[in-house]
């Protein structure tokens, strides 16, 4: 038996101006770091032990993930970072304001590419080579679907994540709205059409207690 | 051709209190945190990039990297976190003020435990264990001189650090006063002798650019 916890981070300086953002790397707020060591400080209530920290590349997983880490005083566990927990890549949308993008393609389009599992947003005419990405040999997407981003994230999910929970080694993840759903609906059995439904709010812990297979015995969340 | 930077954590509660901490772990002072941001501002000014990032496992050195790796815009780097960079083990000083030490014990007998790379404090009379060294199969030591703290820093300097210098691979370390002495000692080949006189002050990033036998061709102080 093993426990997984997800986070997602606190407010981001995007979060708080409503635009899209996706591989954009952008900071908390004040607030955000606020809203990661409230969470932090729940989590420290369970009394939990991980062996080991997951999060993105991008630095509002990082940062809140390192306060998380400084509140349940675990900062001396491995941490490691992929690209593969990395939120859904937004195309052209990111950067976007989401009520002009509302307001110009109509709600049942916007909706789509918010929530749907397939849909793919525009894709950016071209991207520029970064660092961080570059030297694992991949290049940065155009765009993703939700499914694209649960595609490059399984990878990570059975290489990583899985083998520790096997051996009863807690885990905790600090990642991002989409890159979070696309992990519940695997983890969840969800159907394409039920992930819709989900969203997953900034920096409250979701706290999964997993049998000796990795199905699930309990879900809590500390609000 | 590569560098390797080294910066001491800003100010810890301990810092402040003119105690003998050790693998003790405390937590920076707000000053330690303004320290550490000052450091990365400096640092940031010279454009390096780095490939991976290097700490112990205690919190005050880890949370001056996280501060950083925030300010020099690489937070997304692989961050190690390992035992062998932990600051000297002050035995049972650990704790203690320092001026009473000193009255205690007298000048030459305080000197020699803080400075002579031989000197061993007293000895701890038991360990409680910890589940960080617990879980490696290493026991806490119950004192060391700076030599026990070098000779178990070397072996991450083979397997870690030279590995990735030699690639031309930048390096940054955040560490302690201690363990940051004994790889400088390694580092410009100084005596048992020479090493007493060198201090590393807290935050102030010192450069070292290695030629490809690692071989120091500049080395360059941050104040």
């Amino acid at each position: 038996m093993s426990k997984l916890v997800l986070i997602r981070h606190g407010e981001s300086t995007a979060n708080q101006q409503h635009v899209f953002t996706g591989w954009n790397d952008v900071s908390l707020t004040e607030q955000g770091k606020q809203d990661a060591q409230a969470a932090g400080e729940r989590l420290r209530q369970l009394d939990l032990s991980f062996t080991a920290a997951h999060t993105s590349y991008l630095k509002r997983a990082i940062q809140s993930e390192n306060i998380v880490l400084d509140s349940i005083d675990q900062l001396w566990i491995p941490q490691y970072k992929t690209w593969r927990l990395n939120e859904r890549h937004y195309g052209a949308l990111r950067g976007r304001k989401k009520p002009v993008v509302r307001e110009e393609v109509g709600d049942e389009q916007f909706m789509q590419w918010r929530r749907s599992f397939t849909a793919v947003p525009p894709r950016l005419a071209e991207v520029t080579p970064k660092r961080r990405y570059a030297r694992m040999g991949i290049q940065e997407p155009r765009a993703e679907s939700l499914q694209m981003a649960y595609d490059r994230l399984l990878p990570y999910w059975q290489d990583q994540l899985a083998p520790r929970l096997l051996q009863n080694e807690n885990q905790l993840i600090v990642a991002h709205g989409s890159s979070l759903r696309a992990l519940i609906k695997y983890l969840e059995h969800l159907s394409d059409v039920a992930i819709d439904g989900v969203e997953v709010p900034n920096a409250q812990p979701i706290i999964y207690t997993l049998d000796n297979q990795l199905q699930i015995l309990d879900k809590q969340i500390l609000r």
